[in-house]
């Protein structure tokens, strides 16, 4: 019983939600297949219509002339940096320290494939030009992840990308992008996913983060790249008899909110400006690039949670099911702009920050 | 226009089949969440009710500690093989020459983990007792594959099955099962999955063979084992946000189906004595230990498939989809029995098998 009046719970039982598309339940599976014909074949361990299709519209999307489906990101950037490295006959990459490879995926790479993996720039910042050129040893591949999830969605400029693109093919480095959130950053670069991906030379993309679907990635780049790719998946046992399950979920909330980028940025912007009134609040970055940021107060987490909880039990409107620690005085949370910011009223959202700054105020 | 005469195309257009559940279509995903709530929460990376009582639900039926539900049964047994060989600090392990790891799954085993393979046995039988102790080297592990798929899905008898346990477990060999098809060899051997079980320190069964789900896997036995293997579920990218669309059709299906295994092996042992009858035919295994059999015909591939074209296309009844050349004279089939054979009434098999015979004997 302990856990039913815990931030989490509470959230849940909010009427509306600042944050993300709803809730993750089987709805969302049934919606996308509802109007699936039933007749219509499953692929088969990579082929059939529906996977060859979906392959080839998100290749073209991407501006790529291949691309191959796989169940998770983690699965298709292993293997895409494994294949750089096989074709550098070099076995180091680069990356942020904050990459999902290096602090989510239990150092698979490294226990999967022995590939030395050199830390680029500081925790709290982007990659820039200077921190490849100072890379002292020759690597494969470089990765960078746009927007850059852990630091709340940091972006470099769009002529950092271009210069880094330019030295790396210089020196034979590949590129590859980890867009888990491509779609969600274009309205910042005003770019499109063609224009951006041209940089790189692999790409990955999700379709459960801004996108909404249930799982499942898209691994895309030259012919070469994806059948050398493909070899890898059905080593890994990423090649299903059948993935039809998050393919056409993907296609189906792809199509429905590949367009809304532009919209969930603008929210993310109104939102991040209500929480920088707040006292003691500040987001990172203080004006989000894309449907994202982080928002850190300087009050214990504990103190933090229960004025949430008097909020949405006030108002009946979540602002997060989850606050991370950061150090006795001080917490964070992450914010991602979906489709229930925009149900919302204004003077609701006036309402919920003007109670919030005042309950922070409080606390001291 | 050349595909649309194929046998495999003429086989999906008969009214009727032989062996199979049915067509791989979406209708499968459809029906299998039909009545499912739409507010059930989707898992979350391996945690939640929907994936949790699965796996206690499968534990039970193995009658192991623990299980955990991966997307394939190929990232399953390699991570499985993987736990052990770490255990024993010993990377070498032991199977059949015609195992899924050597045949099927581009080396991931080897590619990935180094892992040192010994075939034993003759392709063309089970490995016995013998073959185990005749092995020169220790090995952390040996995988044994109950019903051996690429040879007609043959089985040793029980007793071989507890010698060879007992001869591992004194040597501190560990002992893992390919269930892939567990379920639908229990009417021969006469036990339940537990006793079969009981006898393996690890089980991979399989939802999407005799079951006839979309996909998935689960793999089972002591808590330290799924405990080390969930760690590895994530290092290959098999932790994904939701897994649900698996899980939940199989349930469904393993409780449609598991218990009508009985029958779908009298099944196959009716429709191989058919085949049997036939000139030029033989089955392997003569009697089926399964629901599953091969087909072996002395008669050239084309020649084959033209009779069974016009066989399909006079009787509306099909028998398979697809035959595999041997050589230049003899071809063979894979036949496995679902719930298609038995909506099928005998005078029609007469009928077919009638004229099998018959075509097949004017080849001459």
């Amino acid at each position: 019983m302990a856990e039913k009046n815990s931030l989490l719970e509470v959230y849940k039982q909010t009427k509306g939600q600042l944050v993300g598309h709803g809730p993750r339940n089987i709805q969302i599976l049934q919606d996308a297949f509802l109007n699936v014909d039933s007749g219509l074949e499953s692929d088969m361990y990579g082929t059939g219509k529906v996977i060859e299709n979906f392959q080839a519209k998100m290749a073209q999307y991407l501006g790529k002339e291949d691309a191959v489906f796989f169940p998770s990101g983690t699965m298709a950037q292993q293997i895409a940096l494994r294949v750089w490295c096989d074709d550098r006959e070099l076995q180091s990459v680069a990356y942020h320290p904050l990459s999902h490879l290096e602090i989510h995926e239990e150092d698979g790479l490294k226990k999967l494939h022995h590939i030395k993996t050199i830390l680029l720039a500081d925790k709290n910042r982007v990659i820039e030009l200077d921190d490849v050129k100072s890379l002292q040893e020759d690597i494969a591949c470089l990765l960078l992840e746009l927007p850059q999830r852990e630091i709340g969605g940091q972006l470099p400029t769009f002529e950092t990308l271009k210069a880094i693109s330019e030295y790396c093919r210089e020196r034979g480095i590949k590129l590859h992008l980890d867009g888990a959130r491509l779609y969600e950053i274009l309205p910042y670069y005003k770019k499109t996913a063609i224009e951006v991906c041209e940089l790189f030379d692999s790409v990955y993309v999700s379709f459960y983060k801004g996108i909404g679907g249930i799982a499942g990635a898209i691994l895309a780049g030259e012919h070469s790249f994806v059948k050398n790719s493909k070899i890898w998946k059905r080593r890994y046992g990423g090649d299903l008899i059948s993935l039809y399950p998050y393919i056409i979920s993907a296609n189906y909330y792809f199509d429905d909110r590949v367009n809304k980028m532009e919209r969930y940025y603008e929210d993310a912007k109104e939102l991040a400006s209500y929480y920088n009134k707040c006292y003691g609040i500040t987001t990172v970055p203080d004006i989000p690039m894309s449907n994202m940021f982080h928002v850190y107060l300087n009050f214990p987490k504990e103190k933090v949670e229960k004025v949430l909880i008097n909020i949405y039990e006030a108002t009946n409107i979540g602002l997060t099911g989850r606050i991370n620690e950061l150090d006795e005085q001080s917490c964070y949370f992450e914010v991602s702009i979906g489709d229930q910011y925009s149900t919302i009223n204004k003077t609701e959202i006036d309402t919920v920050f003007s109670l919030l700054n005042k309950q922070l105020k409080e606390i001291i």
